[in-house]
Parts: structure tokens; C-alpha cells; sequence
């Protein structure tokens, strides 16, 4: 089972990088994460698809499409998604019929320094998912908040509670992706 | 009274694009609208940042900051903002707690193909607007649905009810600017 | 294969219960629709819950835990789903550990006299059945806008595109409900 | 200045009750809060409504209407507002156009025992306000997450933190509530 995750955070020193990397490391057997980095990606525009996708982007969109699953780790700005998060799944979204990430079983998680622990961020991303007809993983959820308490200063996930809780997030991904697949 | 909009599309005929250019020229006497392209401004990145905003991402938030009020002009992508749109709010909420758009009285309207008229995308500005502090004026709300009927070959905004109904939206911004500005 | 549908409006001519009669004669074959009339059922109160179910209510549960999928006709008042359909979502989300809704496929459609089509009501239970567990299916969605051109007085569902739609929708929904029940 | 305000819960002991009771005891000089029992408030139904008011609900807008201000406590359940919430929002949004609610500066807050603290609660809030035109404050929120540490056993809130806090959010909504009624 191939995973394509990507974090809406283009910062080296992202939690939510970070915390892909903890998901990479935790994977269940049989599970083989790609970290796909935005960083090359740029802003949506119609004028320039229009022209042939960008590199970058024609290489996001393949990596999707070659996952069984795709997986979101979905910071929290100004009570919502990031403009790199939508940014990402608006490219992932086209085009309309033959979008890569259309049918693609899904799941969120997100990691914030505040108490909410982007709740509202998971929220915005499924609503989009839904429209793209991506089957989005509802339980468990991941959030992982107080994130500074959570991470040692080199980016390693250390919480017990929290690597706990995301093993037994990743083998219910597992089985989602397997029972939406089938 | 000066405003400061921006459309959260990058195309060309953006439909958005066309209705501020409606906002500009039906704005009430004394109430003169700049609309900002957003063409130039970069995806967020913190360390990006720590280098120093891009002269881009300064004009923006000068530009905002000379504002007496924001209007946003919302497309829809996959049920919810675009990621042009969310990234200029993200930009333009930084720093944290001297960011140029909050407290300023803000509007939201949006145009696009479908029926649902940007609904479901006007609510996430709306609850980031929140989040910043910049109150928004709940009411009119302006959703142009079937924009294509709407607007001739030449991006201007023909349909007569809609015209109306931008002209009574503009005239309560106005009060709204002014009565948060008091 | 049944299904447990109900209407969040208590009025006796409401377009979300005309809608389900809809679903019902229109259900493929295997799939049985009863449609649950939530009259009976109290505003919900931990205190009340605290001195046993009342009896609606735990005929309520009893029919959601008897059927293999749920199905909820949604109205929107306020830019939002009703209280009556949160009421009831909340009475089947308890108690918490054993919900009769949790793990149940839901769907979720709905009607309005406007022109957004309970698109921001959809989304609302949406997140609701999220919490909850209840895996939703995502696509396709059925909004019936401007209701009063598409029923006749009875309350029939007179308008073809609509009736196709649905027809489509409840194979699509049917399927949804062996994918996760499997 | 007269405050009219609810808690979205109708359990004896709810935490959004006792919220609102703080509300009272540290509202400002010149702030007078009623707290309004949503007790008697039956399930919205437009036939119900047709009849007449019922009496409970004739008090409870005469209530609104009266005031100069709303505040609403707002529990989460299902990562939503309440039914009981929501339904007393319906009945407040009637009739249409001359809805007791419209107008209205309102205010949100929110008490769990979870660590989101009601922000996904308050945003559905927000929404509907938004949509009946009641101008809703958007700064300072205030949500109290684990709220079975910040009040004791009798309902009284004694985190030292958050009722510092609260002060702070009170001083703010009555400005709110000048500026937006001046």
C-alpha cells in the first residue's frame, strides 16, 4: 500500500513535517509513505494550466495518482486551513473530471502549538475532500495540539500518548484505505 | 474612505476579477476602491518571512494598512476559498499581533458558475476574517450564482438585479466601514 | 437492506419529508426505506437522558440501530442544519462509547426554497456524523434548490432532472452502504 | 445596557450555565445580564408557529427584543453546536423580516470538557448570526476547554485565568454592543 502525505507548511522546521516524518517512521507493515514536498508548487491559475501543467505540479499530480491513499497533515492559520493546504488540493482537484486525487481514500491530521489543535483546519480540508469525492477517514482523529510540548528541538515526535494514539490512527488508515479500495 | 479588494483568482477573466472591477465602478461618492492584484504575492512560508516580507507581500499589507476598509472578492474551488484568496489572509495576519488587516471593517462578496453562488466559500473568509479581528459586515450578503449569465464576453457585470443588488450592498459597506471606524 | 431515514422539519408539508417519500418510492430494488417521523422526540437534556430514554427516543435508537444505513434530509434554516436534525443527531450519538449512529454509512440531502440548496446545512451534519463515526458518503450530493418549482402541491417530486438525480444518488448511496458494511 | 442571555444546554448542571452565571456576577458597571432558561422552548415547527406563538416562545423574543445585547453560551456537542442551540436561533429568526434577533449585537462563548473548548460549536453560532444580521463580535473569543478544572463542584468558575479573561471579554462586548447600536 503506497501513501502519498503532504504537510501545508513550506517552514523547514514544521510541526506538521515533523509529524509526517513520526508517520512515516510508525507506518504499520505494508504501508510505504512518500513525503511529497510543496515547495515547488505554485498558485493556482487557471491561465497557467491552461498552458500545460508546471513540473511540479504534473509530478505532485502523478505521485498522487500512483498512491492507494493520500494523507494531509494540515496546519491551522487564522482558524483555518493554509493557503498552501487549499493551494495543493485545488491542483490535486483538476482537472474537474479526471482529478488525480478524485476517488482517492483519505485522512487528516494536524499539529498546532495551540489547544485547539487545528480542528478547525481538519474541518476545512474535509469539506474540500468531500467535493472531490475523496472518502475521507472519519475516525480517529488526529490532533495534536500543544504541539511545542509534543516535539523535541530536532523535530522527533516524543510524546508517548501521541505515538501511541497515531499508531492506532495509522492501522484504522490501513483498513480504510483497503475497504474504500476494494 | 478608502478600500482595499482583492480577488482570490489568478485568471485572467476571473469572474471575481470582473465583479471588483463592478465594486469600482458603482462605489459610492466618497468611497474610492484600489484593487490589489494578487499576481505577485507568494506562497506563506515563515522562514521566507524571516528573511523579510518580498517588496510584493510589503505592498500588500501597505497597502492594506492604508485601507479604511477590505473587501474580498471569494471564488469557490472544491467547496471552500481558494488558496490565492486563504494566502493573502494569511500574509496579510502577520505579524501576529500588529497584523495590517485586523481591526479594519471588511466585506465579502463572490462570484462564480455554479448555484451555490460561493456560499460555502464566503463562510471560511469569513470565519479567518474572525479569527484576525477585522469585523465583517454580515449583512447583505452578495452571492452571484450562474455568473457566466451574468457578466457579458468583456468581464463586465450586465445582469440588471445584480447591478441593484451591488449598488444596496456597497451603500451598507459604507455605513460599515464608517460605524467600526468611529 | 434498510435504510432509516428522517426529515429535520416537523412541518407537515415540508419539502425534506416530501423528499424522503421520494427516496422511498424511488429506492433500487433491495433497499427499504422507513421513514422515521421525529414528532415525538424532546429536546435533548443529560438530565432527562439520566432517568432512562423516553420511550420516542428509544424507539428511535432501536430503528437506527436495526438499519444498515441512515439517510437524512436536511433542511436548512439560518445558514445552518435545523435544531430538530441536530436534536436528533445528538439523542443517537449517545451514549457516548455505543452510539446507535456510530458506524452506520449515512447520506445526506436535502431541499430548499432558495438557491443554495442546503449547502451549508449539508456540511453541518456532515461534521456532525464525522464526530460520530458514521462514514458519509461524499459524492454524489443531491441539493434540491428552489423547491417550489420542483414538487407539485401534494408534495410530489415532479421535476425529471431531479428525479434522475436521485435515482442516481440512491444507487451510488446503496452501493456506499455494502462498500463500508462489508 | 441589558444583556439577554442563554446557555444552549438543559441540563441542571451544564458548565454553560454556570459560564453564564459568571457572566452575571462580573459584568461590568452598567451591564445588566438576564439569563433566559431555554427550558420551555418547544422544537421549532412552522405549523406550531402558525398558530401562534407559544407562550414560552412569546417571552423568549420579547426578551430578545428588549435587550440591547445577546451572549450566547454555546456547548459542542458532535463537533457542532447543540439542537437546543440551534432551535432556540430558529425561533429567534422569526418571522422573517422582522426577526426579535436581527440587529442585535451578540456575543458567543463556550465551555467543554474537551481541549477544543466549543471553537467548533461557536463557528456554527457565528454562521447563523451571521445569516439573521445579528453583528456577532469577532475578538476576544473565549472558550474554556477542560472545564472540569476551572469550575467546582457547585458551578462556580474559579480558574483564576480564565476569569480574568472573562472580565476582559465582557469589557470588550459592551463596547461592542455601544458601537454597534450608537
Amino acid at each position: 500500500m503506497k501513501i502519498l502525505a503532504f504537510a501545508g507548511s513550506l517552514r523547514e522546521k514544521s510541526f506538521n513535517k515533523a509529524l509526517l516524518r513520526a508517520v512515516r517512521d510508525l507506518a504499520p507493515d505494508g504501508m510505504d509513505v512518500e513525503i511529497f514536498d510543496l515547495a515547488g508548487i505554485p498558485l493556482f491559475n487557471a491561465d497557467l494550466e491552461a498552458e500545460g501543467d508546471p513540473e511540479s505540479v504534473a509530478g505532485f499530480k502523478k505521485a498522487i495518482r500512483q498512491a492507494d491513499g493520500v494523507l494531509i497533515a494540515s496546519p491551522e492559520y487564522n482558524h483555518g486551513m493554509t493557503g498552501v493546504t487549499k493551494n495543493a488540493i485545488d491542483w490535486a482537484s483538476r482537472p474537474a473530471r479526471e482529478a488525480p486525487i478524485t476517488g482517492k481514500p483519505a485522512g487528516i491530521l494536524g499539529a498546532s502549538p495551540g489547544v485547539t489543535g487545528t480542528a478547525r483546519s481538519q474541518d476545512q480540508v474535509r469539506q474540500s475532500l468531500k467535493s472531490v469525492n475523496a472518502p475521507c477517514m472519519s475516525h480517529p482523529e488526529l490532533l495534536v495540539f500543544r504541539a511545542k510540548e509534543k516535539f523535541d528541538e530536532d523535530g522527533n515526535l516524543t510524546d508517548e500518548s501521541t505515538l501511541k494514539h497515531l499508531e492506532k490512527y495509522l492501522r484504522a488508515f490501513s483498513e480504510w484505505v483497503e475497504k474504500i479500495n476494494r
